[in-house]
């Protein structure tokens, strides 16, 4: 895909291409808090769309770093005590300072543990809530189908879930999957396309939420929402091309994800 | 190699072509707890087979986990007192509800602490030890020659070893190197090829024990230990074919992984 | 690049060229204690030059795995109490067994938390330090643009503040950027070339550190930094040739390591 084309790639461009502009142009630090698996990866994404990351979560300094920054990621993907208590001080220090920050809920079906930290996370106002379909509904109380962190319902079936968790919080509320939804008080976005491998590699949710994060620290929620979805959306579909299996797709995620951007 | 030919490239396929089948269409939810180095490429190369991972280690929800689960991964790579006690929760909630788990003892031999941790993980029963030859011998109780994370000593040099340690525990052992041994009550099985350039991408081995585990959720440990290895000869030596270098070998070997099993 | 061609391809060949040529034979084992995001990059750049990688951080054994080792690598990235306990045990047990260690200052002007850290670390006497030019320039007490890890200043900018730090601390102080400096008592050494992609990768600068830290293991501190920095500039120059972005950039990248330190 020549660079000057990548415009004509993305769903609701009017939206993405100048929350992507901003982002390239800005280049604005975003702190992670994030899961083991998804740091490296998360961190190319963020560089391939021109971001500065940081990932940060030591208590000692995460809400000094969140105070640093222009937008926050939590991803709570392998929580222990010591990333939740850096979780719950960078988001305090966000929410006192008016710093956006974006929640990624990974398995909060699954355990106690998950959710009770979801729930004191919810307390701090995340800007957007990017999720797959089962821990939309498990976050709204209702029976999901996951056992695990990956996704066994489709993203139709939690669009109710996705419009009540977004009028108890207030939050922007992004469910991805083979249809991505946007919830928000403008009602709902949605965004189709993208390619089935995206499920054959580990962290492409996470790796969403991420960018979000980038685009929250150059625009309003539901903007920075649709444009983080379009753009995986289109570099999903661009990196499908030629992939010999999701080892090569996700190489060249990151090369387009960059080449979307703008950024080579 | 076309998907429909994958068949015919693994060892002992009467046993392994089932085995991969039955993973592929189960999709068993494999809990690991793993080191940092390799969880991003275990997690991809058990999504590449057609399992589900989930990487948790918190001592609050790793006996969870596990019990929801249909097998369990135990590596302790990077471990320390976090890690070791969601371990010991989590093997000990597998043992209980007869999931079946699969320990990597990277580097036992190293330090104390490595094998205080090892010798207290054998209590909990894994269904399959899967090593290199030097930690091998250094569970045997013997003098082993790595000094560090990478085996020094042959896979044949330690069959005297894997034996004895199999008498001992009841584990199946699983010993790789340039040939891997299959150690179990019915005899020793033996599987050739692979590709040197495996020993210079970090946690092959480490990956080969996250597909036993894949293995163990829908096969008796034996059978699953054979499927596993098999399947990572057959990957390493496609993915070898056009690789420029261990970069572009880990990357084939994702993607292989998923061809011959099936799953792209 | 051919094999037999590779070492027209390094600046200041006369030094690194024996230095690589020994990590190849002498294949040293190198502790590391590095941050999440570049644990499994990082080993396998150590695997592609020849090297022996041990990731280990626990208080219960890094200074054991420090003694075992012929060189240290300390990286304060993600730095939290587990880890910095098990970076000081280490550093010390290097410095009484005279094994020398390389230190790689991470963010070290963003917070108190990072300037008290290294100000310990300093301590412990590092062989050598490898930072960018706003982290050497933190060290040195004066006011640097970054906010984040990223580098805002230039190399040329740092390199006042490198000769003070070399001078303070009697470490040789190696800043990396689009030039690259090695500060020692044998005065200041320049490396250009390189390419920009590095910089929308992350843990290239990670990636140099440890580079260090295996030529450590065979060479003196200025012979090993020089030999680092030349193989990561010739290294990413080829990468470049025929990246389509970031993601290709970084596999290629190990490809190269490996090709130019002859290990492939």
């Amino acid at each position: 895909m020549p660079a000057e084309g990548w415009e004509r790639a993305l769903q609701h461009s009017d939206i993405a291409i100048p929350v992507l502009r901003r982002v390239r142009a800005e280049r604005p630090l975003v702190h992670n808090i994030t899961n083991f698996v998804v740091m490296n990866v998360t961190a190319n994404a963020l560089l391939a769309v021109g971001a500065s990351p940081a990932m940060v979560h030591a208590p000692e300094e995460a809400k000094h770093f969140a105070a640093l920054s222009r937008s926050l990621v939590i991803n709570i993907g392998t929580l222990d005590d010591t990333f939740v208590d850096g979780m719950f001080r960078a988001a305090k220090a966000a929410r006192r300072q008016a710093i956006p920050w974006v929640l990624d809920p990974v398995g909060v079906g699954a355990t106690r543990y998950r959710r009770k930290t979801v729930a004191k996370l919810l307390k701090r106002e995340p800007a957007v809530i990017r999720a797959n379909a089962s821990e939309i509904i498990a976050m709204s109380g209702a029976a999901a189908k996951a056992s695990g962190v990956d996704a066994g319902d489709s993203s139709e079936s939690a669009l109710a879930a996705a419009e009540a968790l977004h009028k108890a919080t207030g939050a922007v509320v992004a469910v991805t999957g083979a249809t991505d939804y946007v919830v928000s008080g403008e009602g709902v976005v949605s965004l189709t396309g993208g390619h089935a491998l995206s499920q054959a590699v580990t962290g492409t949710g996470c790796i969403t939420t991420a960018l979000v994060g980038a685009c929250l620290a150059v625009a309003p929620p539901r903007d920075a929402a649709i444009a983080a979805l379009a753009l995986m959306k289109a570099a999903a579909e661009a990196a499908a091309e030629g992939a010999a299996g999701p080892g090569s797709f996700a190489v060249a995620l990151i090369d387009r994800l960059a080449a979307l951007s703008g950024a080579a």
